[in-house]
Formats: C-alpha cells, sequence, structure tokens
C-alpha cells in the first residue's frame, strides 16, 4: 500500500512535469539551467578547489566586502558600487569612485549577484575568476585607488582582522593582496539568489503566472537566449553590435576585448538593476530589451512583446538570503591613515 | 526556610553593591547615568511621543538610513558617514560628500549610536532632535546635497515605500520631508549599545576589570565628567578651550554656535571613533585625553594616567545589536535619476 501510494505520487508529479514540459524542454534546449535547488549540487557549482568555501572565510570575506578601507580614501567599499541593498549595483549610470572620478570608460558596474555564475568577470572579460577579479577596481585609481601594499597594511595592522585570517587558513597564513581579494571572492560566490524561475525550471510550475510563462515563450522564440543562456543568463564573451550599431556606443571609450567581444550581462535581478548596458545610458527595461533585439538579433520586438517579456524578466528577480551587516574591527595606531589624495 | 534563602541572597548581594559603593556612587554623584538595564525603562528614555517608535517605522527608517537615493547622487548614504559597522563613524578626519567636497568647517562626523542620549545634536547644538538633524547632512551641500523636493520626489515614487509609510503612519499619511527624516531619527532612536560600563553601573562590579576600575578613578578624579556626563558622557553644549588653546583650532571655520559653545562628544564607544575632536585632528586616544586635560581642565595628564583612562574607555564600547542589512525597492521609470554634478 505504501508503494502504491508513492508510485501514484510520482506519476502525479511526472504529469505535472508533462504538462509543462514545452517550455521547460525549450529553455533547455536553448541551454538555459536553474540554480540547483539541491543545496549539495548547488554548492559544488559555486564553490572553487583553489580557495574552499567555508563559514570562516564567508564571515571574513563579507566584514572586507563592506570595509571602506580597502580604499585609498578609506570611505569606499566593494559594497558602495555593488551595493547589496540595491540588486547588488549602485544604480548609476557610470560608477563614481575615488575623488569623485567617473569611470574612465564610463562603465557600468555589474551585480555582484550571482556572479559565481558568470564564465567571465569584468566587462573585457579579462578576470576568469572572483578571487581575481576582486584585485581590479580596489587598484583602479578611478575605483578604490589603493595600492596592493596599503591594502595590506591596512588589514594586518588590525589584530582582529589577522586573527580572522588564521582561522580561516590556518596559523601560518600569509596574508597578500591576493588572500585579501580571495577570501573576498568566496563571500561573493555564496551571493545567489533563486528565483521563481528557477522553481519553475526545477519543476514547480506554479511559481511561474500566466503571464510570465507568455513572456517566457516571447523571450525563447525571439533568440535571446544565443547570448543569455546558462545559469547565469549571460555571463560569456559575445559579440556585441552583430545586426546594428548600439545608439550610444560613441559614450566612452570601452570598445570590449581585443576581439570586439563584450561580457553578457546576467539577466537574473535584471528588474532592480537598472540603468542598462555597459555604459548605463538605458534605463527602462522595455527600451533595452527593444535595443538588443535591433542591435544583437537585426529584429523588430514590439512594445506588446516587450512587456510580456519584461513580465517574465520580473520572475527573475532572485530571494536574497539576509545579510547581518557586520561589526569591523577598529584600525589601530598602526593603521594607515585615510588618504583623501 | 524559602524566605530565609532570599534573604541570604539579598544580604550577599547587599554586600557587593557596599564593597562598590564609593565608585558607584562617586560615578552617580559626578552625574553619569548608565543606559537603564530595564528595558521598559530604557524605552521611555528613547521614544519620542512626537514621533512614537514602532517596529514599522524601524523597518522604514532603517531602509531610508541604509539609501543612497536620499542623495543627489544617489550614492551617499546616512550610513556612509555614519557607518554602523565603524563605530557609527566614517573614520575619517573630515567627511567626504557630494563632489568629493570635505566638509567646509572640516566637520568630524560625529557616531550615531546612542545620539539619542545626547541633549542637542550637530557641532554647534542647532538641532534638538535626531528627527530634524536628520534633514542637514541630506540638504547640506557638502554633504548628501538632495533638495527637500528631490528627496520627496524619489521616495514617493517607489510604491513598496509609499506602503511603508502608510503601514508605519496610516493611509493618509502625507510623506513630506520632514516625515522622512523623522522616520530615520525613529531609527536612530533605536542605536543603544549597553556596554560594560552600564553592568557595572547597574550593580554588576564583575564587568569591570581592575585596570579599568583603576581607569574610571582616574576619570572621576580628574573631572572629565565636568562636560562628559549623563547617559551620553556627551551630548551637551559647553565652553571650548577653557584652559589653553587647542592646537588644532586653525583647521576649518567652525568655532562654536554663537556663543562659542561646542557640543560635547559622546565617550560611548570612543575606542572604536578616531580621529578625535571636531575636525579629527587628533589620532589617538592617549593624545586626545591629554590634549583636552589641557584646553579644558587646565591641568597635565601623565602618560600613565591617560592608559588607566584608556582601560577604562574600553569598557565604553558597546555591544551593537545584529542588523539585518536591508533589501531596498527598486527605483522606477518615475525615481528622479541620479545627479552626479
Amino acid at each position: 500500500m505504501k508503494y502504491l501510494k508513492i508510485f501514484l505520487l510520482l506519476a502525479a508529479g511526472a504529469a505535472i512535469l508533462t504538462a509543462e514540459e514545452s517550455l521547460a524542454q525549450k529553455a533547455s534546449k536553448q541551454r538555459l539551467e536553474p540554480i540547483p535547488a539541491d543545496i549539495q549540487v548547488l554548492f559544488s557549482y559555486i564553490n572553487d578547489e583553489n580557495d574552499p568555501i567555508t563559514d570562516e572565510k564567508i564571515a571574513l570575506g563579507k566584514k572586507l566586502y563592506f570595509d571602506p578601507r580597502l580604499s585609498k580614501s578609506g570611505i569606499i567599499s566593494c559594497n558602495t558600487c555593488h551595493n547589496l541593498a540595491l540588486g547588488g549595483v549602485d544604480g548609476v549610470e557610470t560608477s563614481i569612485g575615488h575623488l569623485w572620478t567617473m569611470n574612465p570608460n564610463h562603465l557600468n558596474a555589474p551585480t555582484v549577484y550571482n556572479s559565481v555564475f558568470n564564465k567571465v568577470q569584468l566587462w573585457d572579460g579579462r578576470s576568469s575568476h572572483l578571487e581575481v577579479q576582486a584585485q581590479s577596481p580596489i587598484q583602479s585609481e578611478a575605483e578604490m585607488a589603493a595600492s596592493s601594499e596599503l591594502v595590506v597594511a591596512r588589514i594586518t595592522s588590525i589584530p582582529e582582522y589577522v586573527e580572522e585570517f588564521k582561522k580561516a587558513y590556518g596559523k601560518d597564513v600569509n596574508i597578500t593582496f591576493e588572500k585579501i581579494a580571495s577570501v573576498i571572492g568566496v563571500f561573493e560566490r555564496t551571493l545567489v539568489t533563486p528565483s521563481p524561475y528557477d522553481d519553475f525550471l526545477n519543476g514547480n510550475e506554479k511559481t511561474l503566472s500566466k503571464a510570465q510563462k507568455e513572456g517566457f515563450e516571447v523571450f525563447l522564440q525571439k533568440g535571446c537566449t544565443k547570448c543569455h543562456y546558462g545559469i547565469a543568463l549571460g555571463g560569456t564573451m559575445q559579440q556585441f553590435q552583430v545586426a546594428a550599431k548600439y545608439r550610444f556606443i560613441e559614450l566612452g571609450d570601452f570598445r570590449g576585448d581585443k576581439y570586439g567581444m563584450v561580457k553578457t550581462p546576467t539577466l537574473r535581478n535584471i528588474a532592480e538593476t537598472a540603468p542598462y548596458f555597459h555604459n548605463g545610458q538605458i534605463w527602462s527595461l522595455k527600451d533595452a530589451i527593444r535595443e538588443m533585439g535591433s542591435v544583437q538579433l537585426g529584429i523588430k520586438i514590439s512594445d506588446k512583446e516587450a512587456v510580456k517579456m519584461i513580465e517574465f524578466m520580473h520572475s527573475l528577480t532572485g530571494r536574497k538570503q539576509p545579510i547581518t551587516y557586520p561589526i569591523l574591527p577598529p584600525s589601530t595606531s598602526k593603521t594607515p591613515k585615510p588618504d583623501m589624495n
């Protein structure tokens, strides 16, 4: 009797799957993948054997992520431009850094949420690992403007930080700049936001509304997944301006990597991360969708179709795990002072 | 038998109190008061009947406190300069605001923690309420540089915020700039940090080490409580440079209020809130203590005495309640854009 019940339950489950098979199967064929629902499987995706995730590293990496003393001035943290309260971005066209410097390439800050699923990091894809990416904005003159030596001197001057590095990496740890960036990367790996879209692809058909399913169909049908695929719905290098010229291309010097390739931004939490595109010139999701249709796919996407896709894109807004705002250890007399110049 | 036991316990308690009576009594005579241990009594201290504390207001005020969209640029929040991760301050000599502008008076950001216990707010004491104080940095050109109209337009363009204001103040709420600042003030009222010092004054003699008690004796004996008294150990207007000239007085234009009076900073969490004084020119607690002795009290405080007082001051480092970093509602097409100029 027990086994019969289980059999019937499984059969019912299969029936549900069959009913949605076409949409989910289409998605799968177009290389879309959900964030794994199984925590062990998810862990195997986000973990990096070069610097495996542990509770101690997450706690330390979180502190460093929020610590403005990683910048020359002492007032800009990773979270300033990749604000976990605001979808992992700063919500401005071009990020502002040290001395109120606008990013010289007029680049818009990509979201840190789910960045672990990107195959490459940074708009020109020059970092493949979050652990390496984190070094870049800290040192960039237009961002946090700190030398690696300054960062190491600041962190090692604070006994609580030294203690936490020992806890995380063993008592003989050598606290290098690379190590500091790496543990920030470990924290960033945990910033994944499963959404109704994932629940749907993981078999729960009820998580998408009728309108969202319609929008999903349009999204698949238009060919958006040529670039926006994988768990990240983006995060790989793609040719930009395949079919037409992007209307704001002249703004900023950014032209992609040496092959003119650009990292496709993730679509996860896209409804929270305006403005859009590498130079943040498009504020509305509708405009962004239509512009992409024209620039990348060479098609006209109607207003109505764009509205449907926006419905779908709202299903990509994910659940953020609660983050306790850290209490950072105080500086000491040995800590290099903030430098505002 | 039961009553005898209780009697003996009470007697033992009284004995402990008697042993420490002299120090605690001296403190009380010098107008020092602990943060009340009783939560009801504490609530009556921090609550303001003009805008009573509720859970809904704390939640909303917290979001606004962390929301950089309250600034003209969209990248500076209350928390930028009053960072809850860093003792409620920014850890720099002079706060940096819009366009990387240094505070024109070279003023150092005071801690927001326990600011509810200050009798007045701002260095010149021109605000008596946190609810009014919060208006000032938002509008200041050198700080967040937002007009009241801009702030109201940003907040009312975001439906989730409007909903939260209705929940907090009723469905007919008029979301004015004053209301926005006021609910931030309500959140700030809750940022109190009871410390070992309070536990000691509340009757638990074991919370202070021998060295801290010695330092406390020196602190009382030197007359620091002439200005640093009350729950805040500060927070009232006092004459500055009573006995001598402050050696960095020429830096910045600040000369106090129209009577030359200056708000005494709280000593709570002082070990976490360097640099010190209104223009942030003194980085070490020892220097600060000795300078105060000379400038305010006209006495020489020895190195040894200062070290003892530092021991005591560490007992003023309080327990911060865990704060979940908020997830802020996204902007809409109606939200006024960031303005970097």
